[in-house]
């Protein structure tokens, strides 16, 4: 249950279900939040905020106690100035159109409210808790990089580069790839113009047997819980889209033993066979849209005059969010991951 | 809450919140179940089925009465035997194994049980309910139809032609590619082999306002939806993957005013805007994977021996489920689109 | 999730979450079912039905498979020609008014249709199982027996008396007080008119912590699960509406050692303590109207005609309801527990 | 969703699905925790709390958005000291003991941390918002106040006099009767002990047919709410347990026809029939246990030492919680009622 808005006093989310007894504190969280915070390369927005998390509830002594943790961060560097200008022009691209007429005019519009990606740092807190949890209790591990920008892809990704993907700005393991999606963003913010880009997100460590039959598959809450982010507009699992142009003796992964457990020779599905997780590692990817808010001047309406306007969209923004999105991205699988894993029984309502 | 399993007494959905007062006996529905039934075609399983509805209970005098409707179909001509055979070998890229560690060899295998896509018949019962509610509350229609199968793409599809796609065994509203489509899974049954593809899903006359911000959005839900659906591995809304690629500039819907209504001009969201519908029809398409049930010989193991095996799949299968895909997208899409206009309170809770 | 009317079809539930490897067939619900049923002596309404259980869906091969198990009795002695003649009478006491009102006159009335007593028979079907799964796994027992009829009540009510309580047709462990209250009955039917009574419910065995803080503690949950039974006006745990009379030092329970074991002298928190189980017995009581259908002439409305009218209820009703409330009620506090043990990773979801 | 602890940084809710256009601020939720805020009259408990609301979230220019709203209070005045104390020593009539096996010894013990009374005003701040919604939309208005404490029945309840009952400390519009309960409180803190009551809650102005038949009666959700607030023990709907004795001639409710209107001339029903509100006013009592900390020696249990213990409860605590509990009552019917109302469609998502 997230709350707040992109100009309001603050975002936070109250997490509930979280087993008690395992240690946790704001620095647990914080380096997730500071992954994803703005102001911090060349390539984000200017928008400088601390993005410093405060647990306001679920936590005694340094351990959690099984009671709803309520965290949040408090907005500080907002400047709603331009939205106040633009109120009634919708951005191409963005949800003020349908917002204005959904809510009457009364939702908060300023940093596009409630429908800013600011409301994935709420994401990221609930997910930093689960991944520590997923981690210290059933060895599970997720970690999302950049695999494409601008349609710039990543060609050598390896499980010897991927803990590098933090190195550089756009958060892809391959470095040499890294640097042409850099120049890329650099030249569309030149342009006063926007490049979207793929996420991918591989969690190992994931016990057989999660997730639900139909309803509450594996992939049908992952999805669910990605879609929530914004400017995502794609969800494939394993092989996906290019899975389905092959044939089904090239797209099924063949099982084998290794050293006594079970095994895939590929990983086609990306771990989920049936919406269950089949204990190889779950690959999923995200495809995010180029950022609607552009320099450009482009074509919209002003909604108070029901007549035709131009608008280049003032304000800070990012040309490209996919480098903030990895955060993101893993704190969703997680916390995904971490539900079902409770549902199931995996995690004990106490850790001793 | 759907229930049954492929070779157990039925497979049955029980669908609740449907208002009072709306038309409703079984021929709403046997439309869409005949479309998605097997045995239909040269191209599909030859399992025979009736896949006659039956209405149990929320429908009285012809009319809903805004109680829980219950409608089931009876499980005729299924033949366990093969799956008897095979219950300790799980086929790859079937839910087998993952199952098997989930309910302890305690799961109803026979015809893949609760994992079979026998279970799409629930979805197309439940939607059938919804899709006749929709067009009769807020005229919105909702169309599904093949794209791609085995890499054999549609070309030309228009509002023209897409009333035809069920003309054709595999429902492409492009006859050309339809035949191209067809001989290529019949080429595929005859190798032993099996093929995937793309079903697109568009729907029409949706408000303003559908969706909910973060977790209820509109792409969440219907993605949720959707990967219940066995064998679907990815989800992209409007311009989806290829939109990544582009260009804000390039990707943005601009607006204009069409008669005094909010148009865009392109409709690369795919109709959603922040998780919510901005009054342009909604695009989703949905990636299938190839029938992982094929007659060529695999590895895979036999679990009671702890041991590797060879498996050819015994029984009657689908070489591709796509033909018999888009009545189930139709009607998945259409229990979404239901259930949020009437908790939105766009549906009052009895029609006159 | 239940379904069905007092007249259609059938009525069912289906039941998700239920644990894997369960033996279950028919007979473990037939016998609660049996103790519900219509028709049964003097004192019943004479509606002879059979009441058969068919398990539809989730179990094979005599157990459970971790699937939605859905169970049905179909309707069979069924007279409907009373209800048309009042449909458009609303009887005092019933649901008839507010759900014309609420379901626009497109509700099913026949033998009040859904608001039917009728549709605890689900509630049974459902906590049956509950039952089962609660004493194989955690050795949790839950018993009810009427314990006032008609003012009358019981005074001697011991563990040693309460197997015996269906022995009588009131199901009351006194049997001097069960002779008394059958001859009230028998005198207010004899009357045209109705009595109610309180049922009182004891499960033991219960683990120490079951239910949560506030939203969904096990008062919450229990009291929110007894109110879905028609007739039902009040409920208490515990000491209750008495022990809301007394002085904190009279009525807390003082904590004691017994082997080792943490209990308490008395129970008046009847086993509940901040919505958590404490370990003690669970009490529960639960009051019931006098029936609302009686054969004496009462004044009311004809809604048709917007004008005063007089009603003698016709057709076949219990004099009282309480005599088949007790199994309705152990199988509702069944259904209860058993969720809340399941969620909280008290039982595995593989039984062995 | 509710988050926080008696003395950890604060108490705090998030309510969602309220609708927009609604003028909220702080001034409209403040009245109601006043009512409740502690340190108020010589007979509560002398913890003084400012109880100052402050709302974070989901409120712009004075107007709700339709996003969720966050409210919480700062905790200020709490002294732990005593709880450090007897944090094994399990106080008789608390959640204590439970939690401390539920949680392992991690939850918040201080002030009862998650199940202390205070909680109860995360309700009150909840419901205010909730008691505007339906006065403003639908004319709603639900009253609470005091019946009986200690055994001390108010005589003399009327429409009259009902206003007047927040004018004396206990809360009882009889005034004669209020002057005794206040006394025997006096009394009992005087002798170390405490007592507990009865509190009515009358709604008018409801529509007919509120609330869904079984599984979420207006009776399940209303007790289910109900059954959140610390100390009570039971509740009743209209005639309740007194109306488990009387005949089904004299319980049943005879309609009438008022200007048009359809009433009934007696409300044993406590305006809900069949799980649906009838249009007469809802009436709902809770009985509350005396409160269990108490001044006077008490047995119990170390549970570190695994021994007998004597105990004399420490601390500031209210002799009887029912003189603060009728506007928790009113919030916690509110809340149910406007939850149902918003689902039922009669409250449109936005107001104009």
């Amino acid at each position: 249950m997230s709350f707040g808005e992109s100009h309001g006093r603050c975002v936070g989310i109250v997490v509930d279900g979280c087993p008690a007894g395992m240690p946790l504190n704001e620095s647990d969280i914080q380096g997730q939040l500071d992954l994803r915070k703005p102001g911090q390369s060349v390539i984000t927005t200017q928008r400088k905020e601390e993005d410093k998390v405060e647990i306001l509830s679920g936590v005694f002594n340094g351990f959690t106690t099984g009671a709803p943790i309520c965290m949040l961060i408090w907005n500080k560097d907002s400047d709603s100035l331009p939205y106040e200008m633009i109120k009634n022009i919708p951005r191409p691209g963005h949800a003020d159109y349908p917002a204005i007429v959904k809510y009457g005019g009364f939702a908060d519009y300023r940093g596009s409210g409630r429908f800013s990606g600011r409301l994935t740092a709420t994401l990221v807190m609930a997910g930093a808790v689960a991944q520590k949890l997923l981690k210290q209790t059933l060895g599970i591990e997720t970690v999302a990089y950049t695999t494409e920008i601008g349609g710039i892809r990543a060609g050598n990704i390896t499980s010897a580069n991927i803990p590098s993907r933090y190195t550089n700005e756009v958060r892809c393991p391959d470095s040499e790839a890294a640097q042409k999606m850099k120049d890329a963003i650099l030249q569309a913010r030149k342009e006063g113009d926007s490049l979207g880009g793929v996420i991918e997100c591989v969690s190992t460590g994931l016990p057989v047997g999660l997730g639900e039959p139909i309803f509450a598959s594996l992939e049908s809450d992952l999805s669910k819980a990605l879609f929530s982010v914004p400017a995502l507009k794609a969800v494939e699992f394993g092989s996906g889209f290019a899975g389905s142009k092959r044939r089904g003796s090239e797209n099924n992964d063949l099982y084998y033993l290794k050293g006594g457990k079970v095994m895939t020779k590929t990983n086609n599905s990306g771990g989920i066979l049936g919406g269950l997780s089949n204990g190889m590692p779950l690959v999923v990817r995200a495809a995010f849209k180029p950022a609607a808010s552009i320099a450009k001047t482009q074509e919209t309406l002003d909604i108070s005059k029901n007549s035709q306007a131009n608008l280049a969209v003032p304000g800070r923004h990012d040309p490209c969010v996919v480098p903030r999105a990895p955060p993101v991205v893993e704190c969703v699988v997680s916390m995904v991951l971490a539900d079902h894993a409770i549902r199931a029984g995996m995690i004990p309502p106490v850790l001793k």
